[in-house]
């Protein structure tokens, strides 16, 4: 794709995956996102000109991942000041598009300070939609970064924790490309592990309702050429009696003071198979998921998804027929209980993957020291929590 | 339907799903299942003439369920019989058509036995044709008196392990009237606790990769008027954490002698959150479903099913795009793992509940002495393990 020398903050291997982009045309700046919900049948782009076409692709995780939101977000505050649209009510719009992800909030928040400073320091609306722009670009320059840092950690992890190599991992959800400004988190660390030939067996949980682990990590895995098979989510029991599973790594939404890890709906009940297998649970995210003002797990909102992505099968080439866009999969009037998200205790987790290192045992304690670690990397002036 | 007055064992309750029934229209006699793959969408009724139709029938799953595989079974031998075809033969193919659920075995041999007697003492095929519909009648019969009684057993059981009421019971998979001559196993549990006004709630995993909660189970819950709600399988843990579910029910394929029970897959996953959560873990079965004969877990033989039912999306009204007869999730090439059962170990089993009354805890010892009761009870003639 000749657009893809614009993108900034990665690098050009080829096997790369666009998740998101900013664009220049002569009729004004454009998002240009990979939309999620048609992969991995086609690779459609969509183009949001304005931060409400945004928060409906957030809506409807065309855009996804705690990570690149964040970084969606950001672009979106700046596409508002590009355009000359009202940063603020913008900012508010995107901010709530999804209640669960910490990340949506800090990258918006971001671009809408430095789109504020500018505009406090200078009075130029242009300077100030330039500076928002520079803060996004800046954001997901960082989080591509922060990817291959997190990869290096987390493979050093299971090197240390499964000295005899020949890794058999299980991934719940998508955590790769197309959730980041890089190569991911979880899945960033099974592709290190692949590319030192030190993965045997990615094992790819489907994630139910919306099969992003069959659409999206299938998907990458292939691109990739990773050994990987697919399973419904309730299978992974059986793989952990057979003793086939030597280690579980996900990403995280949010990430409470206490080390509770809110992530994808299915994580928990691994974390619980982990625990009762003496299999390392092992959580992978950049320090912006770590969630200083939400004190324990009791305090993370879950998101409460429609029902209609469980009781009707929703996917780009099945016929519409039900009320929610798909196929009816239960008696009409079936009601769902559908979150979004489960909370997994620090207690059930082994490890959380950070670009500043890995923190094991998870306490409360050790996240306050990696977090002070860090801003003491960053001269003190970083937006870390 | 005029034709309900030819089904043997059972009653006649408005609510009441047809699943198995035997005809003897003018052309000869016929075997006739409601299609459960086409539920619940279409009430489709599939006609078999012979064993042959029968076996295919059992393999696509529009005949399913530990017990009413067993009926299914010994009708087939009977029709093979009454239509002149070879019965070894006819039940050697029953007998295989799925390798996990004892139940088909026991029933097929059981038609099987009576219809070689008959010949031997009397030397008429018409005789020993007549014989071994006798068998299936009877184990149909058998069958619907059993479901009553775990019926019983099992809300006894419950109200004595939670007697403040009100109970939030999960199920997986389907265990109703559509697997039994009855009412089924775990759910006529369910459903005596609902008659009784004691079902607070019915939370109904949909059961991937064939759907057998959302497809089946809620269309049991829905025409008996129970208060059920539909989750996917992996939301099961947040339901357990916030203390949601104060006891699973399950059926069982196939016991072994040491109590470990082979049920669908996702089942055993229940049983470590279930034991993580201090909430029984209740397995629900007839005395068929117990094989002596297999000592314990390894023994089982696990039934790996077809990749496509997890990498396509199949259902009866989703367009055929790809090889498997659905809608491709997965990236085209992508290997699934697809294990139709899992096996809990006994200590993970707080009860098992047959006909006879209940097993707590599970030991082999404690199963030998409720057989050994049974066939007391039964006259030493039965054809109980």
């Amino acid at each position: 794709m000749a657009d893809l020398q614009a993108r900034p903050g990665e690098d050009k291997r080829p096997s790369e995956i666009p998740a998101i982009r900013w664009e220049e045309p002569p009729e004004g700046p454009v998002l240009v996102l990979l939309d999620q919900t048609r992969l991995p049948a086609e690779e459609v782009e969509l183009v949001c000109t304005d931060a409400s076409a945004l928060v409906e692709a957030i809506r409807s995780l065309a855009v996804r991942g705690a990570p690149l939101l964040g970084i969606a977000g950001a672009y979106g505050v700046a596409l508002a000041a590009a355009r000359g649209f009202d940063v603020s009510e913008a900012a508010r719009s995107l901010e709530s598009a999804r209640p669960t992800a910490v990340n949506l909030s800090v990258g918006v928040r971001r671009a809408e300070a430095a789109h504020h400073a500018a505009l406090v320091d200078t009075g130029d609306p242009t300077v100030a939609a330039t500076m928002a722009l520079a803060a996004a670009r800046a954001l997901h320059r960082e989080d591509a970064e922060a990817s291959a840092r997190m990869a290096a950690h987390g493979l050093a992890l299971l090197d240390e924790l499964l000295p005899g190599g020949g890794h058999r991992v299980l991934t719940h959800c998508n955590t790769g490309s197309l959730v980041s400004g890089g190569e991911g988190t979880a899945l960033a660390v099974a592709l290190a592990a692949h590319r030192e030939g030190r993965l045997r067996r990615l094992w790819v949980d489907e994630t139910r309702p919306l099969l992003q682990g069959a659409r999206l990590t299938a998907y990458e895995a292939a691109r990739y050429g990773m050994a990987y098979t697919l399973l419904t989510d309730n299978a992974a029991g059986s793989l952990f009696a057979a003793g086939e599973v030597d280690a579980v790594l996900i990403g995280a939404d949010r990430i409470a003071a206490d080390g509770s890890v809110a992530n994808k709906v299915g994580s928990y009940p691994l974390a619980v198979l982990a625990r009762y297998h003496h299999v390392p649970f092992i959580v992978v995210a950049p320090l912006t998921t770590l969630d200083p003002d939400t004190p324990d797990g009791a305090a993370i909102e879950v998101e409460q998804r429609p029902g209609f992505e469980v009781t009707e099968i929703v996917s780009p080439q099945v016929p519409v027929t039900g009320a929610g866009g798909g196929v009816p999969v239960a008696p009409l009037g079936t009601q769902a209980y559908n979150p979004a998200f489960d909370v997994t205790p620090p207690e059930l987790v082994t490890a959380i993957v950070t670009e500043e290192g890995a923190v094991s045992p998870v306490t409360a304690e050790a996240l306050t020291e990696l977090c002070a670690r860090a801003r003491r990397a960053a001269g003190g002036a970083g937006v870390l929590p």
